[in-house]
């Protein structure tokens, strides 16, 4: 066993999108168990548009990366060596270790030791992505059959999940996606009725063909102009899950909420911030729905996977780029 | 009795602020009534800042005013000659008649008969004004003991009912208001902990200073760069009742939405769009709770009455220039 940890320290904050130097690759050693601990090897880093928002100082839902700290992460890690009585070696938990190669926790999230889905699974669909998914839309967009439910980044890891609950739930379901490979994977693979290319120079036209009978529901990931075209097309007590901006993750500057801020008085819209973490005391609900649907094949999962640590800057940026579908993870250790 | 009526025609949609020649007064033979029709003589005119929005050909919660139509306008009157089975001369009825002398009608709201209160409360206080406050801000704010409430345009009809509700529901009220007067106005004569002028360079820290354990609920009236100081404080699962825009309604172009967007997720936030009209089905709540809180004093209000149809544009502008506080009507008749 090695006797080096390697570390992603924060080391300046990002103006805009990350440079050279933000973030620095350190070695420490490898750190023993105290009592009440266990040491965890990381598999899998989740990789999630958030982490973004955790390296700027700015008003936030929970406080930044201080300077000089390992960075944030969610993580699936398998247990080395232990003195806590709960958590034995091989076992397989979940937590928030980092941007590291090994972490001392005296607290996670077991898995279950039989599973009939691979380990990407809990760090995808069965994990806080699925969540986010499912209690953004049936707790906030209270989607109804015959409804139409508008999912941005709908190829990625959140809204490919959200679109295959609405179809579950009898709406009729449009994506927003980066690409026409994109949109043809959404439809294809996720069984979205349709899915538009925002790049295309006539998207408020198509959005507005795509949904001839206006927009129930809105899954937001994105923001922007995006977030403009499809509130100019909101029915009247519309529901706006307002569960990210990345289109505004990356500024360097104010931006402006959006120009059609007004339809959501015109329209009496309901607009609500969402964040999973509100949600952990109800994740029961959650565990108790949405493995049978993977089983069963109702909810498909899709991961994209980066390898090493040394990666992991370079990997985020994929999320701001379009360089990735579903769940992006970085693999940072062999699966046991 | 005349024989003509005064009518304020939409002749053109405004740019901006109304100008000389958008709206054009007309003559026209006073109509006879038919079988089931009524003809009231116009006492009182309402004048909302929805007004303006309904002059313009955007997308909002009601049809806009055609051009070459009579301006749309809520109004007290009495009946003065009927073919109405339930309509006799004498009654007191409220409806939207229309910016004019005069109008024909085969439906109204009858005032009851025995009042305890003077003609303009019924079209503040206990009126359309009356309810939203009422109904936007127990239904969406949802005001708990303790909490802090921000009221916009404090010392006008709607934000001065609202403050005092919010009085009556044990929260912290600081109301926002364009001058140093007006906000006296709103702690001395309404009761709110405090009021701040935001036309002051340092309102920011002053709304900071005011509610020192953030907001909890805002009462938005206006938008604009007040909306955005005000996000910038808000708690977790804040309530944000957006009731009205004003600071945008005069615009010539696309407006901005709240630079401080983000917040809304950050903090969870729930936003909803609130126009009264939704809320006509359950009017007899409002009816059962608001005019005691008025008759035992617990509820004042304030009406600015300016006299004749003719000054209708100009005394309209004058909820654009901060010109009034309380209810703005035009008084078009003597009461009977």
């Amino acid at each position: 066993m090695p006797t080096m940890n390697r570390q992603w320290i924060l080391a300046r904050r990002p103006v805009g999108e990350i440079a050279a130097g933000d973030l620095e690759l350190r070695e420490a050693p490898i750190p023993e168990p105290g009592d009440g601990e266990f040491l965890a090897r990381t598999i899998y880093l989740s990789l999630d548009p958030t982490n973004r928002i955790w390296m700027s100082d700015q008003d936030q839902y929970m406080p930044p990366v201080e300077l000089g700290e390992v960075m944030r992460g969610g993580t699936l890690s398998v247990v080395e060596r232990s003195r806590h009585p709960d958590f034995k070696p091989g076992d397989i938990v979940s937590g928030v270790a980092g941007w590291q190669d090994y972490a001392l926790a005296h607290i996670a999230q077991k898995l279950p030791a039989h599973r009939s889905l691979p380990l990407p699974a809990y760090m995808s669909v069965l994990g806080m992505t699925g969540a986010t998914a499912y209690f953004g839309l049936l707790d906030i967009g209270k989607p109804k059959a015959g409804e139409t439910l508008v999912v941005s980044a709908a190829a990625g890891a959140v809204g490919s999940i959200v679109g295959q609950i609405g179809k579950l739930k009898g709406c009729r379901v449009v994506g927003i996606a980066g690409s026409d490979e994109k949109c043809r994977h959404v439809v294809n693979d996720f069984g979205f009725d349709a899915c538009l290319n925002y790049k295309h120079a006539n998207f408020a036209q198509e959005l507005a063909r795509a949904c001839p009978d206006g927009i129930d529901i809105d899954f937001e990931n994105v923001g922007g102009s995006i977030l403009d075209d499809i509130l100019a097309r909101i029915n009247l007590k519309a529901r706006i899950v307002l569960c990210g901006l990345i289109a505004t993750y990356n500024a360097k500057g104010p931006v402006p909420g959006p120009y059609n801020f007004a339809q959501l008085l015109m329209k009496r819209a309901h607009l609500e911030g969402f964040i999973i973490i509100d949600y952990l005391p109800r994740l029961a609900e959650f565990w108790q729905e949405m493995p049978g649907w993977v089983e069963d094949g109702h909810i498909k999962y899709d991961v994209t996977i980066r390898r090493g640590l040394e990666q992991a800057p370079e990997a985020l940026k994929l999320l701001f780029t379009g360089g990735n579908t579903g769940k992006l993870l970085l693999q940072l250790s062999d699966e046991p």
